[in-house]
């Protein structure tokens, strides 16, 4: 596989924690509050542990970046790749740690507040400044990490690269008697010698279980003539993997073939309306007409996609009633699925960079019906 | 070490539920609303990941619990062991998830959340039932989770033995020589082997490092003369463990072993001062007037303990201004330090419960300053 690609720098942070706070701005907000998770990996490269102690980065327009940080976890927050263009203000066990925090807030503002916030700490910040308002970050700046730069794609492509040969290695191993958590452990171990960091997900589905497109690996055995759907993701320096292919047991009967072929045309559909400017919705539309024709509408109960970057969960979400419109950098999955309840699913899915005049696969194994043994 | 405990049953999850409804009744609640975590944990056996989709138990006195559940998950909800007694309403990718709750909320209503419910579930449910009013669990309830039963108290001591079981073994490694993450690997593999399926954290604190009390374990090589401050836990059957032992590499000279026993009388004290009724302040005091009164009282940074039970950090906190009583059940750490920048730490820490008539410690390895090399 790639090399390690060179880290992000503190000038990367800065200029993003930069970009965060003007796109605030433009939008009405008073600043940006940001708590441990994706978002302040994106924007510090800190990485604290979620907990009970208030952490939180404080954007504004125009101001510098204030991390409010618990004294103890000062020396570590200090350490982080973006530290040089934050001010710590450290808070001690027994203090107020709202208190310190609204002084820095403008008292009838409106904050955005990264989605994964505690309740605890947004209704301590609600309780100190009853007149300030609060949107989750996806609703006032849903594009705030969506449009990647090429550093990311870089990161990106590999991650996908890498759960690609996880793919191709796991079509090998052998399936018929051996329980759906087994053929999930092999997926993580192939993922990490592929270098992934963290293993987010093994979906092993096999026969009915494949009807529950978020069906956990458990004790069933695989048997001959099983759709199995196998979807496994995480991160690899950073970034996200994410991949659905649904393979066979022996040959598949003619329902099987032709459910699999629906699926596969919708895949290629949702995949070809990807070009900037197309709403975010007419991908899922593209991608679920092809099943709704195909008379399997109603066996299709999810969106279409859903984006990835230092998540393998976040927006744009292609899906019905989004009318963003597709910009160039932006990465989401196109994974439409069919699952008949009690008999089986099939589901596909790849990874989708959107370019200048189109859109261009991160996966890249083939969508042909793959038969295991 | 003990075998596997009898798992909690689908009665002790209604009971649980039932208690938390009535708790709420009492404290002039309209219900309590518990999204994906710990609590929904303890209250239901059911462990989703949680995600931008709405997950949500709904808890109101003299009604059936009711989980809010994307449809993708209700499949697996309804495997939970807690699940019989639940209503599920599922709610699917396109729909209003807040809107299916809000209708099951009384409009005016006071509500219990969850404290690590997701700012864009709350903000969500704030929009729709605009005069409803939302309180933090561990405010509105601190005390919902704290007092545990028989069955709880085995477990959380098993965790406790498999911790002491590691700081056996571990301090019979070699540590000169070595970085502090070969020791920390070294101390997650044993907690793995003494029977955790989750590794929370492994602080390996060496020389100066020791200072910071929440320092990562990372490339310092550990050196004779180091005071190295280990401070482990994670989860055993579901019940948390945490514990800290300070070593010393070598011979101690006299001012490292004073601290070491300012450190040891003070966790002793705080120890002592454990018995119903006293309020949790005053084991923090117990435990800081030794520290104060040997003159490091500005060393000592941080609270002297959290509680533990299916999370490692939890209510109640040994902490200045915590008035709880205490009770017995409860379970917690007293863990103080002394911290001099620049130079070393030390912490000892054990896991204490309540009893009828004084505390007793989970955590027993001894408290004598051990020599490692």
């Amino acid at each position: 596989m790639t090399g390690t690609p060179a880290p992000f720098t503190a000038d990367d942070y800065e200029a993003r924690m930069r970009r965060a706070a003007e796109a605030a701005a433009d939008a009405g907000l008073a600043g940006v509050l940001v708590a441990p998770g994706p978002d302040l990996v994106w924007l510090t490269g800190y990485r604290p542990v979620e907990t009970e102690r208030l952490t939180l980065l404080v954007l504004r327009a125009g101001e510098d970046p204030v991390l409010v940080v618990p004294t103890l976890e000062a020396p570590d927050a200090a350490k982080a790749t973006g530290a040089p263009a934050l001010t710590l203000r450290d808070w001690t066990d027994g203090k107020d740690p709202y208190e310190a925090t609204a002084s820095l807030l403008a008292p009838e503002g409106r904050f955005g507040v990264s989605d994964n916030a505690w309740a605890l700490h947004l209704l301590g910040l609600q309780k100190r400044l009853p007149d300030s308002r609060h949107v989750a970050l996806t609703e006032a700046l849903p594009m705030l990490r969506a449009v990647k730069d090429a550093a990311e794609l870089e990161r990106l492509a590999a991650a996908g690269a890498a759960a690609d040969a996880t793919f191709e290695e796991i079509r090998r191993v052998p399936f018929v008697g051996r329980r759906e958590a087994d053929v999930a452990a092999d997926i993580a171990d192939l993922l990490r010698r592929f270098g992934h960091s963290q293993v987010d997900f093994t979906i092993v589905a096999s026969g009915p279980n494949g009807a529950n497109p978020h069906h956990e690996a458990e004790d069933r055995i695989i048997q001959r003539g099983d759709m199995v759907v196998l979807d496994f993701g995480g991160l690899k320096d950073g970034y996200g993997s994410d991949t659905s292919r649904t393979v066979h047991v022996g040959e598949p009967d003619d329902e099987e073939r032709k459910v699999y072929d629906i699926v596969r045309a919708a895949q290629e559909a949702g995949f070809r309306a990807v070009r900037p400017g197309v709403a975010c919705q007419d991908v899922d539309r593209a991608a679920r007409e092809v099943i709704t024709e195909a008379g399997y509408g109603e066996y299709f109960i999810h969106r279409t996609g859903h984006g990835i970057g230092v998540t393998t969960h976040e927006p744009p979400y292609m899906i019905e009633g989004e009318q963003q419109p597709l910009v160039p950098g932006m990465c989401f999955s196109v994974e439409p699925g069919i699952y008949l309840p009690g008999r089986f699913g099939v589901r596909i899915e790849d990874i989708v960079t959107v370019t200048e005049d189109g859109g261009r696969r991160l996966n890249t194994t083939s969508r042909e019906l793959v038969i295991v043994d």
